[in-house]
This record gives structure tokens, sequence and C-alpha cells, in this order.
């Protein structure tokens, strides 16, 4: 069985090392999203070594400080859940109080449409973050 | 403004050290699904001491390996969100493809009902993996 995890290059793939590749994952309702997935095909969190684990959770925080810093959502939101696509990956959400899903998750129901003047201001702003995170990324131990 | 997490003490609470609390919150549809609660009220991950991050992943990894073990589950769900209450808290939620919403997320549109004897029978190896859960709390550094 093929997992599209492994075996396609995203096209808004905007990082990777040996451990883990990073995408823009961005859609019409949410602006700043950003996901990152295993290189290796694993299923589980358990799944991964200790130092890929410790990896991970670098290159997570450093995605939700750089978001914070970048974006000022009203919160970030972390998640990883795999019942789709049973592959390690995190989704990694800024949230805004007017945006389609708040406060509900972004899998709930839609509320609203973030309005459109928002929405280009805050993905400006997510692409000089892009940016910056490769950035540091880049820089990490 | 008063925080949930912050004033009330939780009628499951199992387990609660100097940084963080968990509880047991399984639902009519979900028989295992743990929380973990940070005993300070933060808003972001990124609020949290070096020190009560490293421990937070400790918990969590504790937490799914021993969901993984006692109740084989098809999917350990992670999430932390806090749209609705602003105190960081995390959701490991063991999954199953007969539960209400899988494959999507829990906070997805309810699919179907659990068949009452498999919960029955999740929810009393969830008990046992709770118990066991306490004392792998205890252990941890």
């Amino acid at each position: 069985m093929s997992c599209e995890l492994c075996s396609s290059r995203h096209p808004r793939e905007i990082w990777r090392d040996a451990m883990f590749y990073v995408i823009d994952a961005a859609d019409a309702d949410l602006p700043g999203f950003v996901r990152v997935i295993a290189t290796r095909h694993v299923k589980e969190m358990a799944d991964l070594t200790a130092a890929e684990k410790s990896r991970l959770f670098r290159i997570l925080e450093c995605i939700e400080k750089i978001m914070l810093e970048e974006l000022a959502p009203d919160k970030v939101n972390w998640a990883s859940l795999g019942n789709m696509v049973p592959h390690v990956h995190w989704h990694i959400i800024a949230r805004w109080s007017d945006d389609a899903f708040f406060p509900g998750s972004v899998w709930s129901e839609r509320l609203r449409v973030m309005p459109s003047d928002k929405y280009a201001e805050r993905r400006r702003k997510a692409q000089d973050m892009l940016a910056r995170l490769v950035r540091e990324l880049e820089k990490l131990d």
C-alpha cells in the first residue's frame, strides 16, 4: 500500500533534513498553517527514536515561537492525528477568533468566512514568517 | 476572569505533580481518553519553561506508550488546541476504526455509535490502563 507522505514530494515543501520535512499547509481558510512530517514511515509517536522525538519537539517549538512572533494569532493549535494517513505528521496552526472554525478545531463545523482583507494581510505576514522559519530551522543544532 | 482549569479540582483527576495534572477524560464515545493540564495558568506551549516542556513531553509519551500497550487502539491522537479554554492542556486519545468519529477528529462530525459491547470491553481495559499509568507516572524522574 502506498503512502502519500512517503511517495510524493509536496509542492509546498519549505525545508527538510534527514528526519523531517516541513510544508506550508495554508489553505483558503487558514493563512498560517505549517505541517511537519517524518521522513520515515512510522505510524505512532512511540515509533520514533529518542533522537527523532527530541528533534521533532524542537522543530515544533521553533514553528510555534515564530508563528506567535510574526503573526500574533489569538491561539496556536498543535495536533497529530494520523487517522486518515497513518504516518507521523504534526499540524501547527495559527488561529484567530474570526477564522472559519474558531473556537472549534479546524476539523469542526465551519462557522464563518474570514474577512478577505484580514486573510490577505495575515497571508502576507505568513509568507514572511515562513521565510524566517526556514532560516531558523537551518540554525537548529 | 476565572479559568476552569485553574479554579476547580476535576473529579476524575488521577495524578498530579507540581507542574501538571492528569485526568481520565473518557466519555460515552471515547473509552480511552487522557488529558494533561498545566498547573500554572499559561496560554501557549511557548509560555512553559524548558523544564516544564521536557516533563510534559515525557508525560505525554508515557501516556501514549501505555495506551498502545494496554488498549491496542487503531491510532493514538495528540492535540493541544485551547481555543475555548486558553490554558495549556493536551488530549491523548485512543482511536478505533469503529469509534464515533473515525477517521475524523474527535471534534468532527459524528459518523456512528461504537458497539456497546466493544465500548464496555475497551472501557474495562482503560481502567487497567489508568491504574498502570498512575504507577508509571510516579516513576518518572
